[in-house]
């Protein structure tokens, strides 16, 4: 059976990460793709106990290689128990956040050095890597808006300072340009459609990569 | 204030840890020692989240990796919230298992390479080091035959083959040869007087050593 490939939807909070991801599922089955959705850190039964853990606001005190290490437990089985099987079986995987993430909150904003995070990140991968990142670029301050409206309550991540978020932003543009074949940085501040029209556009490339590979 | 010291109880399941940890903190309080009682994996309010995650018998499809890190995760929780400030306030730290669990269980029995372990335990523990780790030797069939007498049930780790068991036993007793500096070997077949009369002698070796430390 051919391979799938694997899509994951990145950037601050309150880019539209949701409506993308729906959009971009929709757009693929009705091409005839089986999409499977999935999310980090979860993604596996392991992996949201794991979530819960991290994203407790009853627990400030959560120490940054604890988190760093939490985040790697949880990719290691989504890797292993989810991904890695859906691509093996032809499906399209469309997870929301991965590793970059990681690089983002815990590097760039958190400053853990790169080389520890590179270090757990290899580990929980084992040598997979998704096929692309599609960050929805946004100013932090607006994305804060947005989820307020939202009316959701925020996370122990949602609720950290905004100079945090503004680190973060930078690293995932950072991590774009270091990498701009699996990296492709989306306008967010757009209305929804026009974002959803961005993505699309990366997907066919991806689909027409995809079938290229096949081909070979 | 000066430094305290921390010992772990180790060993097969079933071998005494219990009644080891309480009798040594009864000797050492006596003394007009502040003991602090811990347990890995968990022993913060964080870590013992993780805990349940790794001991839940209904996830056997828990990765290697996954449980590599979720334990070096717990360890790193338990090192800066727990174990450092405790020593720094002069208190001794009893650990029912630590970091020689990691290594017996997930190198020695399940296999995961040396430099993999090496490296996440480094991280977690950032450059910390128990004084002392009591192994409490026991065939594990014995051990197993002790457990299931207390009319307990096996949890996820437990409840592996016997064969499993005999590699961690290996495991331990590898460590204790490498380094005897760190660890004791305890004969936890005996009697449960005497096996407490053995390890209280480490502990009076240990209180001396660390009497002649502050001294210099």
């Amino acid at each position: 059976m051919s391979k799938g490939f694997m899509l994951v939807c990145d950037g601050s909070n309150g880019a539209g990460k949701t409506t993308v991801i729906q959009g971009i599922a929709d757009y693929l089955e009705q091409q005839g793709y089986d999409v499977v959705l999935t999310r980090e850190p979860g993604g596996t039964p392991i992996g949201e106990k794991v979530r819960s853990v991290i994203l407790d606001p009853s627990t400030p005190e959560m120490g940054s290689m604890t988190e760093l290490m939490l985040f790697g437990a949880a990719r290691a089985q989504h890797v292993e128990e989810k991904i890695r099987p859906a691509l093996e079986a032809g499906k399209v995987v469309i997870s929301d956040r991965f590793d970059a993430a990681t690089f983002s909150f815990q590097h760039y904003a958190r400053g853990i050095d790169l080389e520890t995070i590179t270090t757990i990140n290899e580990l929980a991968l084992g040598g997979f890597k998704p096929d692309m990142n599609l960050i929805l670029d946004l100013d932090p301050q607006l994305g804060l808006q947005r989820v307020s409206q939202r009316g959701e309550g925020l996370d122990r991540l949602e609720d950290e300072k905004m100079e945090f978020l503004h680190r973060a932003r930078e690293g995932y543009l950072a991590q774009a340009k270091a990498d701009p074949a699996r990296f492709c940085v989306i306008d967010a501040s757009q209305d929804k459609q026009s974002v959803l029209s961005d993505c699309l556009k990366v997907v066919d490339a991806l689909i027409a990569t995809n079938r290229n590979r096949k081909n070979d």
